[in-house]
């Protein structure tokens, strides 16, 4: 049988879960392609203890692996835009095939990289880069291509799912808490701001908005927001309306522009973004004919990613110089620079949670400043703590983003509402 | 631009929807692809109401179509598997490439054309056999690759699960009320058979199968039961319990064989297959590198399916010649003939209903009849209706079914027990 070399360049989680793949399926996966995938070559600073690397040809310079000539299609899962660049430049330079993890990586250099990558002839496949073991890229760019995509909206942030589900159903427990329990479970880094400011679901977001659209790579003018200001008292109001709160990357196509958005979301717990729990991902897609369809697994880890990085080599193996799926999904003359909407230029519903001094009269004040910007109440809780002071939840219409911000400067401007108000998105997909 | 000639076989639902489809998204199309798609003929009985056919060349035979120098890909969109059988031969014969929604022509003749296709270096894609809108043939054959899959298990027809969520959410209404109103409704044939009795979920659950672990299409092994015996009372006890019925396709690779079967199951409410309602669709996959992933979407209808026929069109044009994906994901001389396990020798928990008559000691009986054959009874609700008839639910451990139906056999024996028991599977995934 034909045989195919793979390098390997970083050992970590990933690196280790592809590496310990390829070795363990290799009959399942010449059952699959006809072809031997080898390991010829593993470039990373240390060795992995869950990896047998006796018979391997190690290195410990990355850029050897990128060299070798017994290499045809080059892994990189060092992560990093600095060193990742350089090397997946050079890869392609050498004509090597090139499968990477790495979404900072695309949604920052992606343009660059496939322009070089299809003047070599060689592929630049990523789909491990979004929700680990889901092929939601593929889904995206081939299963659903006869379709004009509407919208996506995802959970594509384990970390923060798992800290926002562990709120709600452990009881009393608040961001910190249960943040510092994610971190000892290793669910969250020891920095966790890539996670839980949205950054790690920005950089997803951009590639998929991309892949729906055909729209550039615009990480630039993404909004992210993060989960850091959701509060446990806000997930119980939420819950007794109806909603559960999930952190959700949501693109979509408007006559206006395309939107591009990471942010804490109310969502109606019937709805099958709703039941994705804990460190599970989810993609949503609305598209003209096959309607919605969604995509669901486990978002990452060493098993499901690496499961996305050889189902790439496979890809590459099968195709090869051949290959005619255009790295965005669209072909680079077809890329449209459709503008990305100001988030203040967004429409949603809201969630509001405001503090309210019990004076009689100021739910008439509050009405009247949210009806002077054409905002209608759909839902309200008012509950009396009988300590004087009231919360008042209220759920809004859709309307424009920057009506809400200039009612909720009115809002707070009241004598009689204490502090700020708490601001959530509210959306509605199916 | 390149032009790729579409030929289209019967104007139904799906043919027409296609037609819709490849018309009005030309042009995304050609932003994906770099090429037109163009209708060349369309062959029908009749003009369809949908389709405006002025400008297309129309022909009453549908032979003329895989005839026709124009036409590169034929859609076979027909249905059935006598004349469906010998349009795809000629087409192939013809060196066209094939697209077909037709889940029983590939469970049933897939071994023997895939064969001819192969031979003639022309594609055969069946995306759209099914459930609809869901990529989940590219999934399993392509995003899944690498992984050895464990189990499948599906909610794939969508006339039975409309059937099953309304017998549960719309009160005291039994099967044949329900099913009278989805014939109106259009969510079931005039003659549901096929639907109801898990004929057409065993076509595509065959076909899943093959794909999943590479084995021959086994439709003649399928075991198929329909929900025509489901009653709302054994909806509410399993409600009761904690779980919901859904008619599921389940095919599991185990060290005794491979499991095939369709069947109502009870599933736990907080599973994510117990989310899909109504006509839509599911299919988990457990594997082992991925860990589970599921795909959800529209199973049914003109826009889904075409969207599934028309992905594969743009497939073809695609990779065309150079396709390399096996057509059952496995290379022919890979394809393992591992037996598919009788009914009786699966494993599974179950959920058993008997009425008994009031008679002290009678719970002894059971107990004992069950643990003579080593079955533990893991939940049990008893209610005394004070009529002298007293049901019983009872839901067992995992066993072999051929101990369970050697026990309820016994059961049935005793006087104390009234009429046949009422015996469902019950599955646990997550």
């Amino acid at each position: 049988m034909q045989q195919i070399g793979v390098g390997i360049c970083g050992l970590g989680t990933v690196g280790s879960g592809a590496y310990n793949l390829i070795s363990g399926n290799s009959e399942e996966i010449s059952r699959k392609t006809g072809r031997v995938v080898k390991i010829t070559q593993v470039g990373c600073r240390r060795d992995h203890p869950d990896c047998d690397l006796a018979t391997t040809n190690v290195t410990r310079d990355i850029f050897d692996v990128v060299k070798n000539p017994e290499v045809d299609v080059v892994l990189e899962l060092i992560g990093g835009t600095d060193v990742a660049l350089r090397l997946v430049k050079e890869a392609i330079a050498n004509r090597k095939h090139v499968v990477t993890a790495n979404k900072a990586l695309i949604a920052i250099h992606g343009e660059e990289l496939f322009k070089l990558a299809n003047d070599a002839g060689v592929c630049l496949k990523f789909e491990a880069a979004i929700a680990g073991g889901i092929p939601i890229v593929k889904a995206i760019r081939e299963g659903l291509a006869a379709n004009e995509v509407q919208f996506l909206a995802g959970v594509i942030n384990g970390t923060t799912n798992y800290i926002l589900t562990e709120m709600e159903t452990a009881g009393n427990r608040d961001f910190t808490d249960v943040l510092s329990e994610a971190q000892e479970l290793g669910y969250a880094e020891a920095d966790p701001t890539f996670d839980v400011e949205g950054i790690d679901a920005a950089h997803k977001l951009t590639i998929l908005s991309s892949i729906a659209f055909g729209v550039p790579l615009k990480f630039d003018s993404m909004y992210a927001e993060g989960i850091s200001e959701i509060t446990v008292e806000d997930i119980r109001y939420a819950g007794e309306l109806g909603f559960r709160i999930k952190h959700l990357g949501i693109t979509a196509r408007t006559n206006r522009g395309i939107e591009l958005r990471v942010h804490p979301t109310l969502i109606k717990k019937t709805e099958m973004l709703a039941q994705v729990d804990g460190v599970m991902n989810a993609v949503l897609v609305g598209s003209d004919a096959a309607g919605q369809t969604m995509y669901y697994g486990v978002g990452a880890g060493a098993g499901p990613t690496a499961s996305s990085v050889v189902a790439d080599v496979i890809d590459v193996l099968r195709s090869g110089e051949t290959d005619q799926i255009p790295n965005l999904g669209f072909v680079a003359e077809a890329i449209q620079a459709i503008p990305v909407l100001d988030i203040t230029n967004i429409e949603s519903a809201y969630y509001l949670r405001l503090k309210v001094i019990d004076v009689p009269g100021v739910m008439a004040k509050i009405s009247t400043i949210l009806s002077e910007h054409t905002i209608s109440i759909e839902s309200l809780i008012q509950k009396d703590t009988g300590q004087g002071e009231v919360p008042i939840v209220i759920v809004t219409n859709r309307v424009l983003e920057r009506s809400v911000n200039d009612a909720i400067r009115e809002l707070e401007g009241l004598k009689q509402v204490e502090g700020p108000l708490a601001r959530i998105r509210v959306e509605t997909f199916s």
